[in-house]
């Protein structure tokens, strides 16, 4: 079997870095000791290496299809959407009296991570279940709630998220979709969405969509958008009748061609009812739960689908003989192994420093949601506080650069990378829609320049330097990292110094200045933290390293503290260049460029 | 008609930047004045809108095919190539007396863009066969080119480089194809050949390879390798007969799916002929001549790609309404078009900078090639001399920065963009093969440090520091480009301490530490490089801003004034970075990382 995702380095993660067990000290989370977790990754494995990984080049190949007003899907979807609901991965956490299993939320991304890994196109049906359920089960009602859940639990029914409309792509205040009240208490809603992942097909029985829509009536703009379940089928005496939500055909994608995205149309031809979900207008603060834990899964699959392409284009460099060393000209030599030149080497620490890295932020978020949700009092406030300020991070630097990583590998390949007898040409073009998904990566600049850097006054980013000056503390500490301490220092001081004359020039001119380089200033703030984060895990290494360890835990932990070392050599120097960008973001040039001069 | 390419930005750097009319003063080129040249240009952008662009898509969607021994493609093929060669452009730069057009390589190349940029994937058919046809031209005999290079020219035969072998992709070194004399003249070919561009197909009526192959006995490595014309059909008594050339099959590929690449078996169950192009063992010195042509060719066609990519995303951003300013809350108001964002505009510009800024260097390149070819003494060895140091730049600059240049293309459409109801995702996957043909990007980096800085004692570099001092000197003395030519100036400075470093450390150690990080020298060497071609174009334009000008002329300039101030705010400062790691290449990290380390 090939390799798609590392289970020791989530156990590392886990245990060694975040010491997650300490969770199993809420009540919620008793059950949950080192033991506990390592037999669920075990058995996420066997699920992945199972029903998931041997079908990622079929779903492809045999990509999904709409046919006169159904859209069939590859036959390993149903049996692989079965297999994640049987065991127990759609329902994980919720309570162990609804057939939960009440699992912290770090546990159940480090599963995810190596579905994701495996075949991100078949597990995100399950997983975007897994979050419209959590959507319901948090903001709906009971009824609403045994409705609909139990079938979204058993893998029976799909959900969805029903946001984007095609005049309003990323501008949730311009929806048009209508909810009409009825006497009955449901609202009659019309309308068309685009881009519905999951949005319909033959694997399940029933599609549920967390659907935004205007009340007749409402606000204009975000404030009044309220939060509906839509279901495809409705159950009406204890039978499912159709709803009027009709499929208009599905998009033809690029890649993730077996993860279906639909055009629906909704209430044209009959009824199409809708459920409200809490109070009216509250819609787009309720989605925004859902839309936050997306955003962390989306930087999920970037990072599973770039651990792929890791894992491929290293087995393929320790196959492959080919050209000598620069120093050795003699050609009655054998031809080398790829991974013996130097260009190789970086082409692959490079891939590992992003896929590791970014996991550990991910991983490092999953369990700050756990902490906001079960901790109390400060303790919760910080964590949430710090998590939302990631957010962004989290969901665009894995999708930024493990777009480019996924590159990378294929460059290790040559032509055969190009190929389609090797997989890095379909992770190639999975992996690009992710900084397209959950809000573009210039909106996330946005989001954390324009509004999660001054949130609470502040307060987040303190948070934060508290914990990067942690771990800049412990690690000064262990020499061989002393120097890496001092330049995340450095990178530090400088980030906060860039930041204070943002925020001037947030102060003197209109928002659109300081905020024209924000997809800068999130890869320059996202490089910084994915270097903490990489510091954070060599510290740890060191500490392992000065054991008796056998050769392959020697190498693991080794490997930790070179892939620290190359994103410190390499991708740390990065942000001199956009230091510098940022530093001049008041000329103005993209703000005042008349556009008859873009030509 | 949707735009692909810029007629008036080929004028203005043929006429305004390079005054390619120059040429006209060699007795070859007499009759190319700048109406000839505009001629010639308008030309090309008729066949391009007509035979070419029309079907890029199509040629994707009905991709060519393998079956029963056959390869099938799209039927514009066949027209496409008639088209080109009836309109002189395969045999542009022969004689008049073969019916060639004695064209300068500088307007050729002006063509191909226009060509490439409609659809690259067609008209590569017709250059390979142009390239094929020159090497015959250039080192074969009068018999060799009476017998095959008419057909090709007339785009009935079909021309190829046949170099990659299964065991030797980018080793030349380990070709193992045998070629065996006879007593009648030519050799029998025995071995496999893969990835062979215009392979086979059913467009033409005859296949004609230009084959590297080792004669029995021959010296090992490079020395021994000798080139071939080997024909799918041999002419035999006015007869084509079967040449022994078979079609194991195509690669699929992720891109370039109306391009085949062929996996060719020679001499397996028939005779195979070849016919020796000059002297034995002389092979690969003749074949260079060809990569070297297919290197800018390589160029040309990613930043023919890229500027297809650049013009969908340009209408799409003056098409589609968005959101609002974030100084605007008011969602009463109409949303703005996308290029009203300043994140939108930063795309739009890296894209411009990408595109604009490669077509100067290659025609830059191109013209060298001319003034190599065509003047005398100092000024053609000069010009050949430049022309091999910019040449993995000229190949390898557009390949990375057009591949990203495609994917911010992309991104400007959102999710409309990873959808098949745009060209970007065509685009998106074609590009980025460019960075693995004709050497990889770390293969053209270590022929930049390794060989080109450091030939005919550095006399290349030097030379190119006084055309770029020269620029820079100009540039000076017009205020508004002031800045950027000090900001130039420095980054030429610190480009030499650079390259005295890594130097030293090559006087100092084996060769694969002071190459390790080659590729990262090639992407700073070439931004540079690359900066110099805006600031250069900037001051021509800047120029021709002092005369009373239409709004159209009075935009065009313009734009090129705030594409440079873009490049030197945007992409001039990424070289922070670089130069800071290049200056750290001697920490040998990726040299002395043991393999089991990256795990």
């Amino acid at each position: 079997m090939e390799t798609y995702a590392s289970l020791r380095n989530l156990k590392f993660l886990l245990h060694e870095v975040l010491e997650a067990e300490q969770l199993s000290k809420f009540e919620r989370f008793t059950d949950y000791d080192t033991e506990a977790m390592d037999m669920a990754l075990e058995a996420a494995k066997q699920i992945a290496d199972t029903y998931l990984f041997p079908y990622y080049r079929e779903m492809d190949r045999d990509k999904a299809y709409y046919k006169e007003g159904k859209v069939y899907t590859h036959p390993a979807l149903k049996a692989g959407i079965q297999a994640l609901a049987e065991g127990g991965w759609i329902a994980a956490i919720d309570d162990f009296e609804v057939g939960g299993q009440q699992m912290p939320g770090v546990l159940l991304h480090a599963g995810l991570f190596q579905f994701y890994a495996a075949n991100a196109n078949l597990a995100a049906y399950a997983f975007l279940t897994q979050a419209a359920a959590n959507l319901i089960r948090t903001f709906g009602s009971e009824e609403l709630y045994s409705t609909f859940v139990p079938n979204m639990y058993n893998g029976k029914w799909q959900g969805t998220m029903a946001l984007t409309e095609p005049q309003a792509g990323s501008s949730l205040s311009d929806i048009t979709t209508s909810a009409e009240p009825t006497e009955d208490g449901h609202y009659l809603i019309r309308g068309q969405k685009i881009y519905i992942s999951g949005g319909d097909h033959a694997a399940v029985d029933n599609v549920v969509h967390l659907l935004l829509a205007r009340i007749k009536g409402a606000p204009a703009g975000t404030k009044g958008i309220s939060l509906f379940v839509v279901p495809k089928y409705r159950p009406e005496h204890e039978q499912l009748v159709s709803n009027g939500v009709t499929t208009a055909g599905i998009f033809g994608k690029m890649g993730q061609k077996g993860y279906v995205a639909a055009h629906l149309m909704l209430g044209e031809q009959e009824s199409c009812y809708g459920y409200l979900v809490g109070k009216p207008h509250q819609g787009l603060r309720f989605m925004f739960q859902m839309m936050n834990e997306a955003r962390i899964g989306t930087g999920l699959v970037a990072t599973g689908t770039a651990s792929a392409a890791y894992y491929a284009a290293l087995k393929y460099a320790h196959e492959r003989p080919q050209g000598r060393h620069p120093s050795n000209k003699d050609v009655s030599q054998e031809q080398v192994l790829i991974i013996e030149h130097a260009d190789v080497r970086r082409m692959l620490l490079f891939q590992k420093s992003v896929v590791e890295g970014s996991l550990a932020l991910l991983l490092y978020c999953s369990y700050l949601s756990d902490l906001a949700a079960e901790a109390e009092g400060e303790a919760a406030e910080n964590s949430h506080l710090l998590l939302e300020l990631l957010t962004p991070i989290a969901k665009s630097y894995p999708s930024e650069m493990g777009t480019q990583a996924v590159s990378i590998g294929m460059q290790c390949l040559g032509g055969a990378g190009y190929t389609d007898d090797f997989p890095l040409e379909q992770l190639y073009r999975d992996i690009r829609v992710n900084a397209i998904y959950e809000g573009t990566t210039g909106i996330h600049g946005m989001d954390l320049l324009g509004r999660k850097i001054t949130m609470a006054n502040g307060k987040a980013v303190k948070l934060l330097m508290q914990e990067i000056q942690q771990t800049i503390k412990n690690a000064g500490a262990i020499e061989p990292l002393a120097s890496m301490a001092r330049d995340l220092g450095m990178a530090t001081k400088q980030l906060h110094e860039v930041t204070l004359d943002l925020l001037a020039l947030a102060s003197q001119d209109v928002p659109e200045v300081f905020l024209a380089d924000a997809t800068l200033y999130l890869e320059y703030f996202g490089t910084i933290t994915i270097a903490w984060q990489w510091l954070r895990q060599a510290g740890v290494a060191m500490e392992k390293l000065n054991a008796g360890l056998s050769e392959e835990e020697n190498e693991f932990y080794q490997g930790k503290v070179y892939a620290c070392r190359y994103f410190f050599a390499y991708e740390l120097p990065k942000t001199n260049g956009l230091a510098y960008r940022l530093g001049h973001t008041k000329d103005r040039l993209t703000v005042d460029i008349p556009p008859a001069f873009i030509n």
